[in-house]
């Protein structure tokens, strides 16, 4: 009992951890192309693609018209194809090219307009001209084309023919779930979305990374939490998925994670939660203190994903984002320019990386009470030179500095905290107490 | 009941604040040169004035000898003239020009004096050769002439006919009370001092902007706390009160203030309360913060007004000063140079407006709890576009934000401290939840 | 009752603080060259030194074998003379010159070596090629020289004749206590380390600080507290302390000092306890604070003597170090250059006036309530002038900070802290207010 070792997973790194990183952008590149949106075939092919990485994946579908907390499920929507042709049959713009072209939920439409009546119907970016806009219009219908400015400025003067071959109709919302049991009930939740068509930051590589954090913990030989991973599509998706488990996750969660914008190389960013005093901002922050010094830490004002659901203040849950380069602070955020070449294998890899440091963190990390009244004799136990010289501190001395304060009031976070000391190391040192009996778990 | 709406009462501004001061600047004129000291015919006189501006205001005698905590109401003072005189009858000073003239509590003195003998009956100001300084002897029976250095350079070699018309006799000491009751028995606690002859902003400021705030608390259709208005001799009049009140104060005041010094134009400061972290803190702190960034948070170890009473240890109100220039700050204090020059219809507006955003925050300052868990769904309520486009943060972001601390353990203030928002900004965009059912009073 | 005097000893200061210097250090100068180590008649002759001084010291002694916390008694080490002769016979390395010049607890040896025999059994400093390092080896038998760069560079090439005449076998280890009891059973404690040959700032500072001050003690007309005092070795001798005591210790400290390096004139340095917030650390900053601004706070990381006891998690008493330049932080620590001529009689003075000045604050600190509701009259009790002038701040007002913190919940420490004065402004300030009954002890 005394001897149980501390359970501080180690991530992989290295070799290991690049070809998770090319492994993860190839799941990205595969998914790329898919007409993901709210509802319909886009998303249910993703979460089909992820199932096949992640065998025990559950699939749901909530039929449309089910009321969740404040919200509805809308009528499905499928979209086959839309372009804009001139008099010629030439095609101006092509959903072949990029799905971003049409606004997404666009109803059908079949016509030849003039410029002016196409007009309204066109959507440009208002600051990147050469970038395709992302535009949405869920519950309100409508149609729209979205298209660069410098493609807008060639269209021509019509007429055009415009068609979108879309449908709206009765159907279903889908969402997936993994639960991997642990040692105990206690659970760390983690949550990605699956509704942005041909977006590589702010989208695909949220759930690339959460398929490659799942896959690694199945690996691992002993897990302390039981793990929740859902992908769905953003904020009704966690409107639906907290309709169905809302007092299970107040009950059991610990600790909670929107994997989201973990793609890319030029930043590290931190969403905390609500109040910002939870378990996981603990760890969010220890983590990056550590991986990434100079982190971002963002107000939980700047919050736009599932945390909208997850931190609002009748379910606040303990859940927070480490992010790479976070939502809106990017110039090709929510535009055709976050694509492949955004995201990269090393971003992928460090995203990864920092959000699987919080589970071996969140594994880790336990309160130990030491076993024996003053300090412990080490040189005995081969942890200390029998000679005592002139020279000053030595490696015995980080093992006394966690050993003092294994008091059972702190965790071994709070231990990696006031020691400044990343909590591999002191998941280690107090390993090496523990194996010498001189901690007992409390 | 969820339609509530939230209760802060706006205070006059724009023109109708700028007459206000210019009204509130003719009190102070009318009130300038009656003859007020800790007790006698010019605090009747004053308070009679402030009567006729509030017609419930009751006036209260408390008789010489009576005992109030440690101390005591001594003999009353009436002072009908004072003069000093050269041989050949002309005036060298004289009460008429400025009461200040004559030591406070001087007792009759008529008599023919050389220079040697009036020499130490003379008291000028330790820095300003132009001013005349501010002395009382309350307590140990003395007499003395005020006078300012330029004018005791030229009094001449005597002989002196020096006369002071006094009269110290039991009598009693006079105070004013104005209670405005509210939807709650809560109180909100206002004091001021009437005690002070011939100066602005260490003294008539007080009265008048205290005046304007009762007045104005009884055109609003709505008050949430009762009110309680205290106008008299400061200290002594403080002790008085306190000895007729204190069960009662401690165990109904919310928030108090000590209007004094708010009526010139230079600065905005901010005594705290004993300890400094009372409901009245957090409400001076966070109005200042937003109508005067540069204000300045003194010390309690400066404090010098009748916060001595109502925040020694026994006592321990929760009571604060939101000023202008504060006593002993400015050269003028305590000297004939305080006076109604230095005190403009800008300043004491200013010093009104900053109290009556106080009272505005104290009535808005509920706490509220979300309606529904999750974010509520914006659009259908017309809260939001129901498109979405690129472009970040909007208005309703800052609707949400409230929402978010609408947990039923944050008060509307601390909202507004978290949110580093107007208090007036973050109860309109409560309002706007109320009214959409989407928070409910606690 | 209400007049109960505030009891802030008064430590030695001026002439008779310096005569108290010299004296420790003539004390120091008496006891160096004693051969000190963890056990055996160094020791021994140390604390019977001390208990010439100190009449009350009581004397113990715990056999070889005694289980002491996770330690045990060791064999009994005594060393009566060591040295390296060249073949002629001339004294290379002589233990009468220092003791040092034998690594602590040798094992006997007489033997004629090659250099390059004795070679593995020499020790030099790391770093100061002038220094005699101070090498023990407690636990593992060995036996060894430490000597000079400059010394072993002139060793020559051998053959030598190495003697060193000690014994190791069954004894005992020493140490001693002294109790002084005060009006209450709660204890400060003070505890002090004799095992360090010929060692000046780390090591006999802290004994002949520590003597002093107990000798100061006895003098005092009154002691709240009760003190208790402990001389012993390192280490080894806070273990068995502990064995003992523990119990009692956890019960009744409320405030502990190792009393080390307080012996030279260079620096202030202070050591919190394990977390840093026991009244013991209030006492420590606040000291220094006022007696040495620029003190160096040093972390709890960095500790190295008994505190690795006394602080242990399962122990964690309230125990500090007060103290001039910190062991490890000064160049000739743990070598011959820490001598005599390092402490001086100007620094033993000062660290023992920072001492003594934690003891003072301890004494004086209790709690005091308020006997008047309301600011009280000072003029009558002759606190304050009769006359009102436009003067600010005075006297009085200092006063008047402290009264209006005697709400019964601050301690006059904490007043100190708040108003940020020296504890016996504080004190004195509190004594007059209860001469005056306007405070009273709670």
């Amino acid at each position: 009992m005394n001897e149980r070792v501390i359970n501080y997973p180690l991530p992989p790194e290295g070799n290991a951890l690049r070809l998770l990183g090319e492994e993860m952008h190839g799941w990205a590149r595969a998914l790329f192309h898919l007409p993901r949106s709210l509802t319909g075939p886009g998303v249910r092919a993703t979460l089909a693609y992820i199932g096949d990485v992640l065998p025990g994946l559950s699939l749901f579908e909530v039929p449309t018209g089910t009321v969740a907390l404040d919200w509805e499920v809308p009528d499905e929507w499928t979209l086959r194809e839309a372009w804009i042709e001139d008099t010629e049959g030439r095609r101006l713009i092509d959903s072949r090219d990029r799905w971003l072209h049409v606004m997404g939920y666009s109803e059908a439409v079949d016509a030849v307009l003039s410029r002016e009546e196409l007009e309204p119907h066109l959507y440009v970016h208002p600051t990147l001209s050469n970038a395709i806009p992302y535009v949405t219009s869920y519950y309100q219908r409508r149609w729209g084309f979205c298209l660069s400015q410098g493609q807008k400025n060639t269209l021509g003067p019509g007429p055009f023919r415009v068609r979108i071959d879309s449908d709206l109709k009765p159907g279903g919302l889908s969402y997936a779930e993994l639960i991997l049991p642990g040692d105990s009930d206690r659970e760390i939740f983690l949550t990605t979305y699956v509704c942005h068509p041909d977006m590589g930051n702010n989208e695909l590589s949220g759930p690339v990374v959460a398929t490659a954090l799942a896959r690694w913990l199945t690996t691992l030989p002993r897990r302390r939490y039981t793990y929740r991973f859902v992908f769905g599509p953003e904020t009704l998706g966690a409107a639906v998925y907290l309709s169905r488990h809302m007092d299970h996750l107040k009950a059991k969660v610990d600790a909670g994670f929107v994997i989201t914008c973990v793609g890319d190389d030029r930043a590290h960013g931190f969403l905390p939660s609500r109040l910002g005093k939870t378990l996981a901002d603990r760890v969010g922050r220890q983590v990056l203190r550590h991986r990434a010094p100079d982190f971002t830490e963002y107000s939980f004002r700047t919050r736009g994903s599932d945390e909208r659901m997850y931190c609002s203040p009748l379910v606040d849950l303990p859940v927070v984002s480490v992010m790479r380069s976070k939502y809106t602070t990017y110039p090709e955020y929510h535009s055709s320019l976050d694509d492949l070449s955004l995201i990269t294998p090393s971003g992928l890899a460090g995203g990864f990386s920092a959000l699987a440091d919080c589970i071996a963190t969140l594994e880790a990390n336990e309160r130990w009470l030491a076993t024996v009244p003053g300090e412990p004799r080490l040189d005995p136990r081969g942890l200390k030179p029998t000679i005592s010289h002139t020279a000053g501190h030595n490696l015995s001395h980080d093992l006394m500095d966690v050993y003092f304060h294994c008091d059972g009031r702190h965790d071994l976070l709070a231990i990696a905290e006031r020691l400044d000391m990343p909590m591999g190391t002191v998941a280690s040192l107090a390993s090496e107490l523990a194996r010498h009996g001189l901690i007992t778990p409390i």
